[in-house]
């Protein structure tokens, strides 16, 4: 039997990475980069940087990313056939790059369980026999909250987690509080006229970490303007925000 | 000036220290182990062995935490109220115990953002200057996810993590697909008739942990008994659990 192992790897900072994902890293005979084809030369190049330190025996393989069409028309349906894509992909790489008995290893940035699609990949794989396991790790949620030395509830109140599609489409929806706001492209905090507290990171646990917090009428306008600054600088950006009502 | 960390210590697993929590439990002159009446002797226990492992330098104090108003009508004043007794607490002891210059560590379940209340009472406290920052953790609902191999949330949806106290009063708020349940100390779950399956575990990442998943209206009753046999056997129990609808 093939065995997989899905590696949450931390939000960004290499010592995000847990004892359990150390020892998994040095296990694998083989770790699979997923790469995007827009991306992020830093982002691959720390992950190869983990594999060198804490996976020497791996053999490591690249697969690219299908494209996906990300037109709001065609959502979630387009996911849903990008990730069988995707699925397939992998199932190829599985059988002509894994043997028998092998361990094969994803590494993940943040937590496998928030806004991943691998462990849904793997669920759709067909026509390859393996087994496998997921290894917890740091979300960029936790870790804005670590930086921002908050709490991402308030004491005996909900927390929701959504996208910035959603918070665009529906605002913070009645009766939630707190909204932890991830994959945002298109600054959709900008739309947002509720009377709430921002907590926004980006590059959360890089030395290129940036930290914003305010009254979010006031400081939207000097979010957009760091953001979009630090896009130009670095040609990419990873952020994520939490959205706080302000108590009456 | 006095040096203060709240280190997330994983759910239950030494292994999901991360390598951050390690380093920062190593150089820790004053490790600070708040203890509950009713608790959890093997809690306790696990944390000394991990400061026996990681800590060395550490003189261990331990701080009983104040008694809690815990009926419904009370909540959440009593919450605060018990918190300022806290962070009373928390500072007689900072100002006692920790020299200037010493770094002193709370050691928190999971991660310190979720349902943690050490960063609000440090908020609270008067009187004595302390710097403090807070390294994030792998939390039980994170090792929830991993366990059963899920995500938290599904394509282009949100998550809601809420209480058992929650669940109670509202249910399944409209709109909300996957809802994580913490501190259910009263079998919330039973109430719910909706179409969902539940995802539950118990003793996350510890070698009693139990995982059960399955259709609600169907597993209800066998969580029940699996938690109560659990109870009876350890003396207590720390579960979580997701609700997830089920798709039409």
């Amino acid at each position: 039997m093939r065995h997989l192992l899905v590696i949450g790897i931390g939000a960004g900072d290499p010592d995000q990475l847990t004892i359990e994902a150390v020892k998994a890293l040095g296990r694998l005979d083989l770790a699979i980069l997923v790469e995007k084809g827009d991306e992020k030369r830093e982002l691959t190049d720390l992950r190869r940087h983990m594999l060198r330190e804490y996976a020497p025996r791996a053999r490591v393989v690249t697969v690219s990313d299908p494209e996906r069409d990300r037109t709001a028309r065609a959502y979630p349906n387009a996911v849903d056939q990008w990730r069988r894509q995707r699925g397939e992909a992998f199932r190829d790489l599985i059988r002509d790059e894994l043997r028998e008995n092998q361990i094969g290893g994803f590494l993940v940035w943040g937590d496998p369980a928030l806004f991943d699609s691998t462990i849904g990949s793997l669920e759709e794989i067909d026509g390859v026999d393996f087994s496998y396991a997921v290894i917890p790790g740091i979300s960029s949620v936790s870790a804005l909250a670590a930086r921002h030395r908050i709490g991402l509830n308030r004491v005996g109140r909900a927390v929701q987690i959504t996208t910035g599609r959603r918070l665009a489409a529906h605002g913070i929806p009645d009766g939630v509080d707190d909204l932890v706001v991830m994959l945002d492209a298109r600054n959709a905090y900008q739309q947002i006229d509720d009377d709430v507290d921002i907590y926004w990171g980006a590059y959360l646990g890089t030395p290129d970490e940036i930290l914003v917090r305010g009254k979010l009428t006031d400081t939207k306008d000097d979010i957009d303007g760091v953001r979009a600054a630090a896009r130009t600088r670095k040609g990419w950006i990873m952020d994520t925000y939490l959205l706080r009502r302000r108590d009456q």
